[in-house]
């Protein structure tokens, strides 16, 4: 069984969400048949690599709330970070252009590494008050951290085409399935969860996908299969001794 | 959309079925969006590790063919190969366990490179002289040909219990899913195509697998959800200003 989840580094509730989705993943009886794939999906596309902002001026400006609401927003949202155990600044973080993060991330996947990558950024953004939006070095340290080679990284940042393509894919994919924000979690491409929702939601999904399993339809009929199996390979009668 | 491929290094139908089912693929329109994943299924799990065998004396031992009949059937396989562009030795082929093959591509996949692996290994066996059977130093050769790092090739082979499990859990899968023969093409986990068929079925089996993708069946409503979109992140009202 396969799990997608869009999201991106600047959500927080994206952040909260995969803690809930893990708490209910790790407590799943075919937890060691569930792949679990990060999509790209991001907030702030059109801000400038390097434009960075202070959330809280960001939240003022860009969503017209006044300071208060800000304030106290991120104070529920520290709130609800804490219940699952994570840390998170509910003052002095800076938000901005995720889309190298992804890239990286992508990167990640192809290494085995994505699982390890994603917990990493997501704990450099909202736990700790260095940015993660301001300088390449700052991701090279946290790619590299996360076990990626650190020459195969700095090449990925210093060309903005490698897995450009791979973010847009999911961005687009994210929009064909009907996503308009994020998390987004889609199970074997048959069941969609939306939000960070309560861990028993994820189990009920896990659950559900798991039992709606169906068998195959086959395109062929095995009987004219040329294929192996323990009674050896099917050769056409025809040509044996032909 | 995702293709699973199982199948056998040992087993020429893969082989020859593998270049018919990517002839197919390097055609399909949608060709960047299908993600292919080599599964494993050992055609000779009960023969021990460096227990190497002729192929021709396999054939008649093990499948009571006369010598002709064996010799046929290898030509036979050799023209199959050959009609895709691909060398096959229709004499001189060594047959034996192929475990240790599926644990180095069960790495090869977290490290990004299953594809060129079993490229190689395919090659190495049916179009070399050598044995990839013999010896772990072969093994050793090709998979740090395939991009693999050496030191941790040489781990995987002195540790059986390395990737077991996940060539076990294959094996397992392919049973559930009804194959008894490989190679076994799974698409999204809805259509299975059996055998070495012709490049135009696995066209048919991607375009209707494409078609047949579907809109996700909601656990949540959207309205409910704890995410964040364009117009920023959900926070409760309740919760603003408290």
């Amino acid at each position: 069984m396969r799990v997608e989840i869009w999201s991106d580094i600047a959500c927080p509730w994206c952040y909260v969400g995969k803690a809930r989705f893990d708490k209910a993943l790790d407590a799943f009886p075919h937890r060691d048949e569930v792949e679990v794939v990060h999509r790209s999906f991001e907030l702030d596309p059109g801000r400038a690599k390097g434009d960075t902002v202070a959330v809280l001026t960001m939240l003022t400006r860009k969503y017209g709330m006044t300071e208060e609401q800000a304030r106290a927003g991120e104070r529920d949202l520290g709130a609800q970070a804490a219940g699952e155990g994570l840390d998170y600044l509910t003052e002095g973080r800076d938000h901005g252009n995720t889309f190298d993060m992804h890239r990286l991330l992508h990167l990640a996947r192809e290494r085995g590494k994505q699982e390890e990558l994603l917990a990493l950024l997501y704990r450099a953004n909202f736990a700790d008050p260095r940015s993660v939006f301001a300088d390449d070095e700052r991701l090279v340290e946290l790619a590299v951290a996360a076990g990626l080679d650190e020459t195969e990284v700095r090449e990925l940042l210093a060309d903005q085409a490698r897995y450009a393509e791979q973010v847009r894919a999911d961005e687009r994919e994210a929009a064909e399935l009907g996503a308009n924000g994020v998390p987004f979690f889609v199970l074997d491409r048959t069941y969609g969860v939306s939000g960070a929702q309560p861990p028993e939601v994820f189990t009920q999904a896990l659950e559900q996908a798991w039992s709606a399993r169906t068998p195959l339809t086959p395109i062929t009929t095995p009987a004219t299969a040329e294929a192996c199996g323990p009674e050896g390979c099917a050769v056409p009668e025809r040509e044996i001794g032909a």
